[in-house]
């Protein structure tokens, strides 16, 4: 039996960076932003709201964030048959909206970045900005 | 580095005067109505529920409040495809219901009006009523 | 009837050099933390966890920059006798724990900072790293 | 068997009576205040905060008002060795904090009041106005 695996973990000043990096291109692009960080757990690391960002979407970045994190994959990719019963029977938080992002390093998913304010495509350009700045794998197409 | 910003705030006697204009409206059009007024960060600042308004919308309301407050723009506009996934993935606030407009004052949004016991569109004459007598932009088509 | 009164908000730009100002701290005095930095209605507009902080005193950072940024007073100044019913009467978030400062400017209550992990002191400490750092006004005595 | 038995109960337009004169009391003795008003089961029925006072006193506010209109007694009758159990047994609404009355109208409770922001003695000052001016009951000493 084995007791224990080695893992890897994302520090905060790899998130730190990481919320730099997109909120500075949230302001390159001239979209205010919600941005959340959140480790492998699920646990927010770091978070921003940008200057005009709408309030209720960082909650919508936390749950992106989570989901992508979670499933280790972008947010969207969800059968859009059974995404909103995925949904609600995960409390809310597993979302299908684009957005969020895993955050990969040598293969390992050690957490997440959501986005929220701006539109799909807008909330994705920020959170791979955030994943270029830390060297991170960049899954979408 | 700047670190703040001017700003305006609604006043109570602001939100008392736009409330009394709309609880007036609802007893001209004869549609009882739960009526919140929110900040520009989504915290009450007056409500009323007139006599036999549907106790349920009294969050219905509330919800259009701040959705309107935090997109800065009538409830209704978001896209159809993905309100749902929206309202859930912010744990239940961002409502695409008609009956909430924000509050704008010269250019500024400093808070939102939700209105809930009648139909979409008697919400909404309620909600503009509280807007005219403020003084408020309208911005309903 | 005045319907505005003219108001100041902190910007995300202050927001983020309080915050790293108070991480760069934690690193200094060996401390991990949890950082809340709230608006002054209250809302999320920055954080971080830094490596090794508990994750429960994500929480109570965040009940003590919104009780700082709420009684526009440091946590700690509650009447002994009456801070658990009012923890209590206010849905948990009122705190009286010590690390929570209200961040003010010119006078001007913009916001809070939340700091828990370490002992009471060590959470002021790193909390009044992040008002030094954004030239606000120091309250604690 | 006697299925129905009859009632009173509050008219929103006594309930704004009241709160309009609550909130001219609060700046007649100039304490920024949260007042709630709730029917006889405990539902919102009016509320305003007016400027500058504490946002976490919005929920001490209502849980004052649903207490006293629960109990049927100014809050602060409880006994001192059991107010926290029954606080926290309640989920947090059973408050003894004063600043909560009940609106007792020919001496039926047809609701409550709950205020919070001052001091406790302020807070019943504040009340009691609302009380005054629908000619309900006062039964503090």
């Amino acid at each position: 039996m084995t007791v224990t695996a080695r893992s890897l973990k994302l520090t905060h000043a790899g998130a730190l960076t990481a919320l730099a990096a997109a909120a500075a291109k949230a302001e390159e692009i001239g979209v205010p932003q919600n941005i959340s960080i959140v480790d492998e757990g699920g646990n927010l690391l770091a978070f921003v709201r940008t200057d005009g960002a709408k309030l209720l979407s960082r909650e919508t970045s936390l749950s992106k964030a989570i989901s992508a994190a979670s499933h280790r994959q972008p947010t969207g990719r969800l059968d859009g048959a059974a995404e909103l019963k995925l949904a609600v029977a995960s409390g809310g938080r597993l979302t299908n909206l684009p957005g969020g992002l895993p955050i990969v390093i040598d293969g390992v998913c050690i957490g997440g970045i959501g986005v929220g304010s701006g539109t799909g495509a807008e909330d994705v350009i920020v959170a791979r900005a955030a994943l270029a700045a830390i060297g991170a794998d960049d899954q979408t197409p």
